[in-house]
């Protein structure tokens, strides 16, 4: 199969920006149908060391709506994995209806470096790939869309790209030997690797193979192929497919959007009372548009570097996002984990707790998502919501939410005294500018879902939620972890904000 | 603190006795008012090496509802469990409401050795002290109900232990190098267990010291300090406690019990049909109880070695429990489980899906529980369930349940081909001895829970039922996984052959 490839394929700078411009516009549309519509889809990426599995990764999950995706790195395997059948680490993992999970390596990589080392007889590679076989018919049977893509580049291509990193003193860390004794055994290498597309090519469960050594065919074989399963998911179902032409047109001609709620509950917004740490907060801070691509574009890449030091040096974080809705919370960890790759940090959305967490300790499923060292987990809202959302609508009682103040201290000095290092943001606007987005999001065809009679709602009780969000400033910005208030009336302050702070807090721990 | 124990303390054989059947009463009608009102209990046994912690922790889950229980072992941690700040490793641990989870070994034993071992500097060794009694305080606050057990033995009654079992071949993988080394450290290691003690002693997470030299005065204090923390965090949330003498008095003191359904919806039961391969069961088998008595005895005592065996040789076992409704799976269970060390096997209750489960393929709840290797996974109910109730009820559609027969038998294969030994146990009974089951656990006041108005219902669906299980006789019962019909009408026999069939089966894969 990979022989009919054309490595030489090549992809201009125009033809791929504009492939690209569609894409962009395609997949968030396609993802919040898939959503909608509750279909599991799981995309593997496989193929060759530095074949450009991570680029790829970042440039799919930032298309892609970080609640209802996860990134899971699978190439080694842990003590617990070894003691189990090899489908039990997967299996673990595989999509629920409307997830999107993203393996980086699998079990194809699994199988294929034990067969080439030997530790697979020839009856045992049988067996296996036959249990592979099964294991993806069972999942497309359940109703999952699976993407497989191979990443394709040949020996040349690969020594070049070894060699350029092997002299780069922050990529140095990732070729190993191991990759070096790879590399030379690439044409047995690929003699199994051939075999075992050969064999797992089928027809519900289909490769795609994409030539990579071109960075730009490669980006947009990768989108397209993802765009392409998630619209075949919908239209198996009968489910007409939204295209980014149709959406808007149909929106402008003679359907003008009707607001969602009329009137606004909070009349007349009232004064932040002057001991709230609020109070002195200057929501006048802006950035011009100049200024902010400069300082952006500077500070994401700081940002990536010390995301490769944090995970040399096996150093966590943490990062909280809280702030009002319609704050920007979304756009700012859209912008801070733009440039970062995805094999390393998490995004952890927060909504109602299931029933199996309700069931517990209410920091129960916040300590089953801290992340492991070297790694960083971004929070987007997190277990103030029990001094938040939970204290203002009685979700939890007095006595409970007085004492989680205490808990929540405690809670992030054990992640200090570890060395994890807690970064906490509240985005704050003033109510009159959340009304003004409020009725921007209500104008706009694909925003509109963003915003709910809930919302309109939640504004109505401004005032007890400035009670609670005064109160949880000042008893839980500690040493260890303070607070960071970000001015977000203008949102590109804001994002710049975020994503410089994020290092300030990161630079003075290493 | 310790210096206050008697190690001396001895109780006779008749006191113990007596003790014992009072515990042996009120421990699982203690359990099911903590069931019913969702209390969270978490037991965790610590002490020194060989006091008794693994007998203990067997003693006490006996008498406590498996499927409300679990056993964790935590005195090893892993790679996952390093990387992270310890708390992370207990919290996920924590029980939900309702739940009783038993720690063998816990953060305590993590503590205490790494101060030891100067790996904690006095500072750090402060600040986790401190950060125990924080966690402590956070789950007792929740409603937690803590037990710390500390097991106490002197260094004379250790040592003699230690070679006791270096001397037998059953018992000598036990001990290792590291176990001599801390022995000969015993007075060191008791000054800061001391310490550890003193300092984490709290009024709302109380230590219970028990000597552990005499074996019926541990058991018995083990037991006690149970029942008593059970009856305290009922009587806290001024729940009525119910003890055993009053129970069975007041019912019979004219209370008699109305049945729960009047009418048998099954009026005639239908033959079985002569191609099912239920048709040749022959349900008069039976044993006598001397016969019982002797051959559970000796198969008990042939399955402890086997548990033992298989975890120095790594073999994982999975064991099915099917049956109809009041076929006798839970007290099975309870035999094949009595002489067995609790930190080997883990008993899976399979209830109705939760919200996760059900947005998940329907293996997926199953592949997250198998066993790993040297351990044993009994699951009371099971995969099954997709074709017997799902098929029955309609909560799977038809080309849903047609698929899972192979679904089913690929999935057993790859347990088989990873090595994992299965063994498949269907209790059967007939409908006329289901009936009279019914009606008795009607009439008796501490069994009624076991039956309502649902097993009436489901009773009336038998000939459905029928079909299913004889469908899934025939389509799942294979060479790697074959089934085993249990003739059940007979308790006794049913138990016995229970656990002289899972010995064979085990046997045969050593």
């Amino acid at each position: 199969m990979l022989e009919t490839l054309d490595l030489k394929a090549r992809l201009g700078n125009k033809a791929c920006r504009e492939a690209m411009d569609r894409l962009e516009l395609e997949l968030p549309i396609l993802h919040r149908a898939i959503l909608e519509h509750g279909i599991p889809v799981l995309v593997l990426f496989e193929g060759w060391f530095s074949s450009g599995r991570g680029d790829s990764i970042g440039q799919l999950v930032h298309h892609l709506d970080p609640r209802a995706t996860r990134v899971h790195v699978t190439h080694a395997s842990s003590e617990e994995d070894r003691r189990r059948p090899w489908p039990w680490r997967f299996w673990r993992r595989t999509p629920a209806r409307g997830r999107i999970e993203v393996f980086d390596r699998s079990w194809y990589y699994l199988l294929w470096n034990q067969h080439d080392e030997g530790s697979l007889d020839a009856a045992r590679w049988e067996r296996e790939l036959q249990a592979v076989g099964e294991f993806e018919r069972q999942l497309v049977d359940d109703g999952t869309a699976l993407v497989k893509c191979w990443l394709h580049i040949g020996p040349g291509e690969q020594k070049r790209r070894l060699k350029a990193w092997a002299k780069d003193e922050t990529q140095r860390w990732r070729v190993s030997d191991e990759d070096w004794k790879r590399h030379r055994a690439y044409p047995r290498r690929l003699a199994l690797a051939e075999e075992m597309l050969a064999r797992t090519h089928t027809h519900r469960a289909p490769w795609t193979l994409i030539e990579a050594e071109d960075e730009n065919h490669r980006r947009v074989r990768v989108l397209a192929a993802v765009a392409e399963a998630m619209r075949h998911a919908l239209e198996q179902r009968g489910i007409p497919v939204p295209t980014p032409e149709l959406l808007p047109d149909a929106a402008e001609a003679g359907h003008p959007l009707e607001p969602i709620v009329v009137a606004d509950p909070l009349k007349a917004p009232p004064p932040i009372p002057p001991d709230s740490p609020l109070a002195r907060v200057d929501l006048s801070r802006r950035l011009e548009r100049d200024e902010y691509a400069k300082r952006l574009k500077k500070a994401q890449a700081r940002l990536r570097e010390l995301e490769f030091l944090c995970y040399t040096r096996r150093l966590p974080a943490v990062v909280v996002f809280e702030g009002w809705d319609a704050a920007g919370k979304g756009g700012a960890i859209r912008r801070l984990t733009e440039s970062l790759d995805p094999r390393g940090y998490a995004v952890v959305p927060i909504a109602a707790p299931t029933a199996a967490e309700k069931a517990h300790h209410y920091l129960w499923r916040f300590w089953n998502e801290i992340p492991k060292d070297g790694h960083w987990a971004i929070f987007d809202r997190s277990w103030y919501g029990r001094v938040l959302v939970e204290r203002v609508e009685g979700f939890a009682g007095e006595a409970e939410w007085r004492r989680a103040y205490q808990e929540i201290n405690e809670f992030e000095r054990a992640l200090v005294s570890h060395g994890t290092v807690v970064v906490k943001l509240w985005l704050h606007i003033s109510p009159e500018e959340q009304l003004d987005r409020f009725r921007r999001r209500e104008q706009s065809p694909l925003r509109r879902h963003k915003i709910s009679a809930e919302d309109w709602r939640n504004r109505g009780k401004w005032p007890p939620y400035l009670a609670a969000v005064s109160d949880m400033l000042r008893q839980t910005s500690t040493t260890h972890a303070p607070w960071t208030v970000v001015e977000a009336n203008d949102k590109l302050w804001a994002r710049v904000k975020v994503v410089e702070t994020v290092i300030r807090a990161i630079e003075a721990r290493l």
